[in-house]
């Protein structure tokens, strides 16, 4: 059977990958008076007086509202909150192994920006913290800033910001194995939805100074070619050189491409226009951009992609359960750019430098010693 | 010290009734491709095809959402979403502990009827039902007509027809006792709020005749004293007899009281005016419209209230956890009044007749018993 087969006969098997447990027994009229009424009036009326309490009371302090509307999940599109269902409970297993997360599924029937947003503010009083997952960009990027305008809570969209955060954490310590520094490489980015934009922003914030974002009309340049505003916001904060034309184009001279995009759009032969020692993140799933065998043939040195059957696999596993804990722990508000940098660098950091090789510059998803770390340097930097 | 003081300290102890459980492990590279990606793929694709498929593939066929914008809390009325947090969590528990029902709150910073409606149905995705709490009447009244309009899952407001069902299922076996019948009984409930508006309809259903509902000027009639809408819908089904005055005069010659009301309100000299063989059903919380021993000595033969310290408890606990393990089982659209009647007769009939008497017309909350005897019903009747 292939792997397609035996997950829908698991997911048939076990009807739901999480569920509400409770960690208390009521068994006899005490636990019932101690649990709910009456005795359950008292911290209903220490919340009433300062709503903070509720992280002291309930279980707000650890819950996490996993939000999505269906509209970009994994390589499917939009196929509806119902059929995004079982990401979202994939997800909150997550959450919960790796960083001991109570996170729960919302999934709406709704695609507009404004009631998404509303929903969300609504429904947070219960929550420590959202999660927005799999809603498809533009929208995503005005939801999350709306959002964070509404909220006092950490609003973190995984897309964007959890790919950006290992991608990062792989090109730092993909540098080092080439050595050069960041502020003096050629970065191509293919793709300019949710995670290439995330990635390119968080690349500024790190200290990269060319970088070169393509849509699938070429390159994104102040003049043209941007397809809606956000596009048009990242022409203004990238391509220094001002330069147009192709992907191909793009790729002369560059450092490193990294590929957010569509399957086999890039070749051997635009690898070898690279500069030398070049680095290919191709992250396109379950089909990469060009596939590490054919990259190296064209002269790449270090390539990663989205897939746990090749090396250096760049996973958000290995980001967002980590940077919730943190988060949550130190009560952040927001998970702001110093936080997301110090996550890069707990993750890149996972890796000692002795053991840094072409083949391994990112620890795998299962190592609980990289979710702890990212946790505890998230919520240093969000103290700082 | 107090239950109150040992409840706060559980709850700063425990900082969280219900959490997240992860039903599966995902400690390898296949464990994360059957339960996220790639596979996760394959049930998505299944569900989109039909939407229905999220029964079979995800938790929605046992998942709850207990629903509050915290503005009708116990008796401390409208404290806020974030203070009613400790009660939401306490229901899950209990749906959970007796129903095996996965509830998890959502407590809404809204009190707008249409917000709050359109903030269900754009979450309902997720659920196999919705269970209104602690919402204010009139407000709950409209809000679960519109979402009965607008979904099709079940939608339960637990403070009007889980009251309802168990005062209902206290009244029949009662009236065993003292050798009445419903259609020749008088019966005044005092309160015409969410339980008592509830009450009067399902006792209605019951085949109860004369129902004289008061508020707190007195009796309400088709000429006056109604304060909103829906007392007026009231009016007009109730006090056949068109009476009009206070509350005494309402309870003279009545076979039953039932107060959802105030504490103290009723008197000895009132139940005294009462027929022969008086049923008081006092089940304001804490302290109930009138005690037991004083209910007693004005003449009720027999009394019951809310209190887990007195007999006769009338606890919603005994119908809600089974009446939703009976409706998801059934995967019944609607909670409908054939359900609530069964689910009443349900609850009564586990008390053995022979057993019977005038301080145990009630089961306690923790036979597990009751709880699989209202599911079976429900979903027996919910087929029908």
């Amino acid at each position: 059977m292939s792997i397609y087969e035996d997950s829908l006969k698991f997911h048939n098997e076990i009807r739901g990958k999480i569920e509400i447990k409770s960690r208390t027994k009521v068994q006899n009229e005490l636990d019932l008076s101690l649990a709910y009424t009456p005795g359950v009036a008292e911290p209903c009326r220490e919340i009433c007086k300062n709503k903070e309490n509720a992280y002291i009371y309930t279980r707000k302090w650890n819950s996490v509202a996993i939000v999505s509307d269906g509209s970009a999940v994994l390589g499917l599109g939009n196929i509806g909150p119902e059929a995004s269902l079982p990401v979202m409970e994939g997800k909150a297993v997550l959450f919960k192994e790796f960083g001991g997360v109570d996170a729960f599924p919302l999934v709406l029937n709704t695609n507009d920006v404004d009631e998404i947003v509303d929903t969300i503010v609504r429904v947070s009083p219960g929550f420590g913290g959202i999660n927005l997952e799999d809603i498809s960009a533009p929208r995503c990027f005005e939801i999350e800033r709306k959002l964070k305008e509404r909220l006092d809570i950490p609003v973190f969209h995984d897309d964007q910001h959890g790919t950006a955060i290992v991608t990062l954490a792989a090109l730092i310590n993909a540098l080092k194995i080439v050595k050069k520094r960041q502020d003096e490489i050629r970065v191509v980015v293919n793709g300019p939805g949710a995670a290439g934009t995330a990635i390119t922003k968080l690349l500024l914030s790190f200290g990269v100074k060319d970088i070169v974002v393509c849509n699938k009309k070429g390159i994104i340049n102040k003049e043209s070619n941007f397809e809606n505003e956000a596009q048009q916001e990242l022409a203004h904060i990238t391509n220094p050189r001002g330069i147009s034309g192709t992907l191909a184009d793009a790729m002369v001279g560059a450092d490193v491409f990294i590929g957010v995009s569509a399957p086999n759009v890039v070749t051997k032969e635009m690898v070898k226009t690279m500069n030398r020692d070049s680095i290919i993140f191709a992250m396109a799933n379950p089909t990469p951009e060009i596939f590490p065998e054919e990259a190296k043939a064209g002269g790449a040195r270090i390539v990663g992609t989205g897939r746990s059957d090749l090396p250096n696999q760049i996973n958000n596993v290995l980001a967002f359960p980590g940077i919730f804990r943190g988060a949550l722990d130190a009560r952040a508000k927001e998970i702001n750019e110093a936080m997301k940098l110090a996550a890069a660098f707990a993750i890149a950091n996972s890796v000692p430098e002795k053991d840094l090789k072409e083949d391994y510059i990112i620890p795998r998803p299962f190592d609980y010693k990289v979710q702890r770390a990212v946790a505890e340097a998230v919520s240093r930097a969000a103290k700082e």
